[in-house]
């Protein structure tokens, strides 16, 4: 680590690199220790580096490789694992300023942007082309492109869509020692040599600073969305409902599943206006609820089949056949995370199952509630099978420094060990990070495992890129700033 | 090199291992030295093991690897570059036994299976479920799933399917040393760690020997396909067509190119009563041609809105509504395999540009044949930028051996660098095997090619696995059998 020196040496390389964007300010950097993960990293960073483009990005590294200072690159700072908080030692690298959407080609069907370019935006872009940028997490009108390639990003419209990953086709990623690695293709197919673009996707900064990505456009449906949302007496009733719903030959465009305490919380939250059809009457104690959209021919029929399931279910329901009615329905689920909002008092999982399994693993979750005494709502994405359990911190277990109690953790632990049991994994979309880190080798085995750090130390030897997340909890030594790992 | 001592105890040990399954006939030895890229590999492998499982695969890979032998992964041998030719002090590692297709679950639409299942057998087992296994390769009623994964084989549906990488959810594959690595997720989501999954997809076994796939699965289209076979004036005519089904909105399943000497070459090979519609009759002397179809709803509109572009470009076509017109349309392009064999005759040629550039690249090819004096049919998925240039070898130019002359590979490299220069790839589907792998670092410059070394290196450090493929040429003391790379 540089002392007193080596730092101001730092500084003054990095303002006269920067200028303006070398930023050292406190309240500054004091933001940056978080992100909406609810995690706190300790201590400040040593100061926030806005670089324009790659190629001021790569300067940035060699600089701190030649100081020895560990870089952790940042985009919106909305991950929900830890991944992109800064702490003492640390600079932040920020694509904040590589906002440009360089390219929208509508005959090729792609976009080139900047890694800070956010979300929302490409997509409002593309839509001018009859074209859409399909991806679609929740944190879409905040979140970068970058920080959704970098976390692999997951959303509502993976089942039908795919993840992140299969719309990026190639990118431009900064190493951490400065040399510029370039990937992919600007067509769907390629297959020169490996596949580093799928590589880097999803790696969360630890193998190099994504700062340009060329990304596949679809073309945007042109039928309105019809959706229904529906409230079933029970869990058992949207559980069957789901499965129905997707039956060989439909095709949902999203699948939403609410259990009983989504509903209540997201109940008590939204204002009755806001709640659409069934869910603003007043609930069954148990009911749960589905929402459901298709977005291609055939849609009206489909719903219509849905509106009878649901009845033959004893539920009630609410069918939209446009845009805005059906964003009023999502509302309803998109409430969750504002109504149980991630840090101190709740802490958001992302497990994910075989579809097959989803009642198995609703099951075990009330079982660890049960054991526990921690209320765990859970929401999530039926058809991918991946849940959101919102474990909530109880008033007594609240810690003084406001950060997840272990005992929440303990009960965290179970619900992973119990979605591996079930063929499945810790984390369906939001990532690693830090926060889960010490479950990444009991997930890949061991052999998984150290194929994966030995491409972390091929990427970076030095360990210098986002050190404290993914490969940290088994083998600090694999990650030690500046150290080699023997 | 193991000599003969070795050789006789490696024998006796795999002998023990597999009996029957341990083959060193000669004629068997004699056919693995090619495949269908018409490369012949020097001298024969030392044998065939043919393990029945993941496990005997295992112990195959430990044998050899304390022998020192270098293993070749061979699926059906239908590769066109090369990957899979086993030659002198080689044995072949054969998935041919591997072919159990022990799970189609129809909630979690995916399949598990033996990687030397066919291709067309997994899609007509998810037929029965209503579902489908998306990926076309032209070789699927031969080719298997672990060859397609190895090649991340593509076809003629990936436009609007992707390729095979999008269909592939977990791996299990047997390392050089013998340990077995397991990959991936039943479900579509899942983002811990880096994704091992996409890198083994197309590693042309220099990564792993892929034994076992966990596959995706999607609803097969309740709608007949509906299939528009067109023949154009001329080249600018096709090309025009296929921009304009290709505009916003439109997402044909599949959409074929095939220039003047393609249909040429077509037209002599099928009898007339195999070739429907305009392509039965005489065609003029620059026709092109163009095949396309749609699997959604919204078919017929579309075939419709195609049969009126056709008619104002000044061409002919033919529309069929049901499956089996379909594939007689189709078997006009399918047909270019039979026709122009790869080969002596013909060195068959995969590159892919970004579709807008497709003009370009024909026109590049164009030049190529009028500079070279030789012949280049070339018909392709224009969907994707993906083309086939057939180079094909005159007379005067054959070699005793029936090699591929230098002249033709001369041209081929034109080829490859006119697609470089338009932003595009060598290879877009069939893989960069032995025969492509002098050009191999032109294409991923030097940050890349270093890092895929590395990658070759941390899974196979003594380069024991398919060490003449991809790469060789830049360094082969990268590959050398046995030796480590310093």
């Amino acid at each position: 680590m540089s002392g007193t020196n080596a730092g101001s040496s730092l500084d003054a390389e990095l303002s006269g690199l920067l200028g303006a964007h070398w930023i050292t300010d406190g309240s500054r950097l004091e933001a940056l220790r978080g992100d909406r993960s609810g995690l706190i990293a300790e201590g400040r960073g040593i100061g926030l580096a806005e670089p324009a483009d790659t190629e001021q990005a790569a300067a940035v590294l060699r600089i701190a490789a030649a100081h020895g200072v560990p870089v952790v690159p940042r985009g919106a700072g909305t991950g929900l694992a830890g991944g992109g908080v800064v702490g003492a030692g640390r600079i932040a690298l920020s694509t904040a300023r590589m906002t440009e959407i360089r390219e929208i080609d509508p005959v090729d069907q792609v976009a080139v942007v900047g890694a800070g370019v956010i979300n929302a935006e490409l997509d409002r872009a593309a839509r001018q082309y009859g074209l859409r940028y399909a991806p679609d997490p929740a944190s879409r009108a905040i979140s970068t492109i970058g920080g959704n390639i970098a976390t692999n990003a997951g959303g509502l419209l993976c089942a039908k869509y795919g993840v992140t990953r299969e719309a990026v086709l190639g990118l431009t990623a900064v190493l951490a020692d400065g040399r510029i690695l370039r990937t992919g293709h600007r067509s769907v197919k390629g297959v020169t040599g490996y596949d580093l673009t799928a590589l880097l996707v999803g790696s969360e900064g630890t193998l190099g600073v994504i700062t340009e990505a060329t990304v596949r456009l679809i073309p945007r449906p042109d039928v309105e969305p019809v959706t229904v949302g529906a409230v079933l007496p029970d869990l058992g009733g949207a559980l069957e409902l789901c499965r129905e719903l997707q039956a060989a030959g439909q095709r949902p465009a999203l699948l939403e599943i609410m259990d009983a305490r989504s509903l209540a919380a997201v109940t008590r939250y939204l204002p009755e206006a806001d709640r659409p059809g069934p869910f603003a009457g007043p609930l069954g104690a148990g009911s749960a609820a589905v929402i459901v959209q298709w977005d291609a021919e055939g849609a009206g029929a489909a719903a219509e089949r849905a509106m009878r399931l649901v009845d033959a279910l004893g539920g009630r329901a609410i069918r939209c056949d446009d845009e805005a009615g059906g964003e009023r329905v999502l509302g309803v689920r998109r409430a969750m995370n504002p109504a149980l909002p991630n840090g101190t008092d709740v802490l958001i999982e992302d497990v994910c199952v075989p579809r097959s399994r989803l009642a198995e693993m609703y099951a075990a979750i009330a079982r660890i509630e049960a054991e526990t005494g921690i209320e765990i709502p859970t929401a999530g994405h039926a058809a991918d099978g991946n849940l959101h359990p919102h474990l909530s911190v109880r008033a007594e277990d609240r810690t003084p420094g406001g950060e997840i109690p272990e005992r929440v953790w303990d009960a965290a632990a179970r619900v992973f060990r119990a979605a591996l049991d079930l063929g499945g994994t810790l984390t369906g979309e939001h990532g690693i990070g830090v926060l889960k880190a010490r479950w990444l080798r009991d997930e890949l085995g061991d052999e998984s495992f150290a194929l994966q750090r030995g491409i972390r130390q091929l990427f970076d030897p030095r360990g210098q890129l986002n050190p404290d997340a993914v490969f940290v909890a088994d083998d600090p030594g694999a990650n030690a700033n500046g150290d080699t790992v023997p």
